[in-house]
């Protein structure tokens, strides 16, 4: 195995180079100080969204637009919603009642950082945020509440949450089977990368068949991302090929290499990304983003 | 003083009589088992929803959609809408690192009947659920994108949320003030109070001049309630005569009665509840369940 491309920040010299720092920039303008917002409030808000990221999410939904024939700029305010949701949901995962993480990217995490009530709220917050960003800044009413709706169903109860209360039981019931991780997973990370590349598309005013091929890619890039993310912390951040348990191992949560092998997932993760590889083609050259992330994911364990 | 009405329950022979029975209707139909759910997460968010309550904001949306002259059963998404967003609001006000509350109404809170983890996701779920049947049931794009962002602003950060973050700082921090207190409120309460009648406006087609009157009837309405709840927990739920600390003078926090007296604060009612009674006047007989509820307000301190 070669040098794993370390986990934080974005890879260099990549295709979505151009697009990071239209992101950066929108997630920083997203929260400022405003009436009635307490100072914590605010501090927690931006400390949560601006933390460093790889930003998969919003650039997906840049790259969608570009595939669909859209202008980069009307994707923006999904962009910056679909952040703001991922940005809450880590915020409350990292929480005392659930992961009780003290760390996330070497950095404090809200609560540590922040207090509990405030990490809870600053969750809250964002989570709302993201929906008035939707109905706010997308200038068509049609397109703005169909990307509500496209987000509230993946943050939602059958799909983001849902998937983090049957990940959170995972660890201490004795149900593992392969059929259940790809559930949870398909929910927990695989409904939002959907969306994120959904309200793109929409964002384009996509047709239907573009809409359902951005899902399908959706679900192989989606699964084969936490495929690939389970590897690296099984093998080690540093793709070390000594095999060890990694964090997720010691929790005894549900993962790939525990399920199918190290040669088993990775196996999974390459039929995977040939799926991802195939919906892309069909944008063609408008596509290239999509293949480029797609050889991204698997070159991390390569 | 006489006898207040019990503060559980709606009260009897009201004019929400013909309401009620649609709001409860509504909500047992807006949660039921999905495919991709958890059972305990439907179950949580039923016992949230579905607790027995006044269900005092629904009935705004209707009331308003009422006196603009609309059709009840248009606002009905939003009535659904907006008690999810309180519900939601309770669970995590509830939650050990808030205000710590293991009973509400009688009935154990939603983290200690389902454990912390899935309370804090039930109120996610219930927050994200709001936006989701805004944007999926309300017929007009126009109407469900602009009734998104009103709830959106009502809940977010310069509001609900902000309001419960300096709720939890006042416990702690010595700037007691009339004029802090009313921020708080405003924003904790008020708000949303405005936005569920702002809803009921929206679904009827409102024109600009009354969404604006049921702003004004909403600042009014919602401070007097706040007035009125404050002195029935200093007076004690039964409307006792004998003046007594309640629960939220023992914890420091910040109280109607606490800063005004209790005559004062009676006589600030008043003159809310008269405020609220003009604007209800401008929709003529349309707006007879305004004024009822402005009566119903007051006399529970009367």
């Amino acid at each position: 195995m070669s040098d794993a491309l370390p986990e934080q920040g974005p890879p260099p010299a990549s295709a979505l180079d151009d697009f990071l720092p239209l992101i950066e920039q929108a997630l920083d303008r997203a929260i400022v100080a405003e009436a009635g917002c307490p100072g914590v409030l605010t501090e927690a808000m931006r400390y949560a969204l601006l933390a460093p990221g790889k930003r998969l999410r919003p650039a997906l939904t840049l790259i969608a637009c570009e595939a669909c024939g859209g202008a980069v700029r009307d994707a923006l305010p999904a962009a910056v919603a679909v952040e703001m949701v991922h940005a809450y949901s880590l915020v409350h995962d990292d929480l005392p009642a659930m992961d009780d993480d003290a760390l996330r990217r070497g950095r404090p995490t809200c609560h540590i950082r922040f207090g509990e009530a405030n990490a809870i709220l600053a969750g809250d917050a964002l989570l709302t945020r993201a929906f008035a960003v939707l109905a706010g800044e997308i200038g068509s009413p049609a397109r703005a509440s169909r990307s509500v709706a496209v987000l509230a169903a993946a943050a939602g109860s059958a799909a983001l949450v849902g998937g983090q209360v049957d990940d959170l039981a995972a660890e201490t019931d004795r149900e593992h089977s392969v059929a259940r991780l790809e559930s949870i997973h398909r929910r927990k990370t695989g409904a939002l990368f959907a969306a994120s590349l959904e309200l793109g598309g929409i964002a384009a005013a996509a047709t239907e068949s573009q809409l359902e091929t951005l899902r399908q890619y959706a679900a192989s890039l989606g699964l084969a991302f936490q495929v690939v993310d389970d590897l690296l912390d099984y093998l080690g951040d540093a793709g070390s090929l000594q095999k060890h348990a990694g964090k997720d191992a010691e929790r005894g949560k549900l993962t790939y290499p525990g399920l199918l092998g190290v040669e088993g997932a990775r196996s999974r993760a390459h039929d995977l990304i040939t799926a991802a590889q195939d919906s892309a083609g069909l944008f063609d050259t408008a596509g290239w983003r999509l293949k480029w992330l797609a050889d991204f994911v698997i070159q991390r364990i390569q």
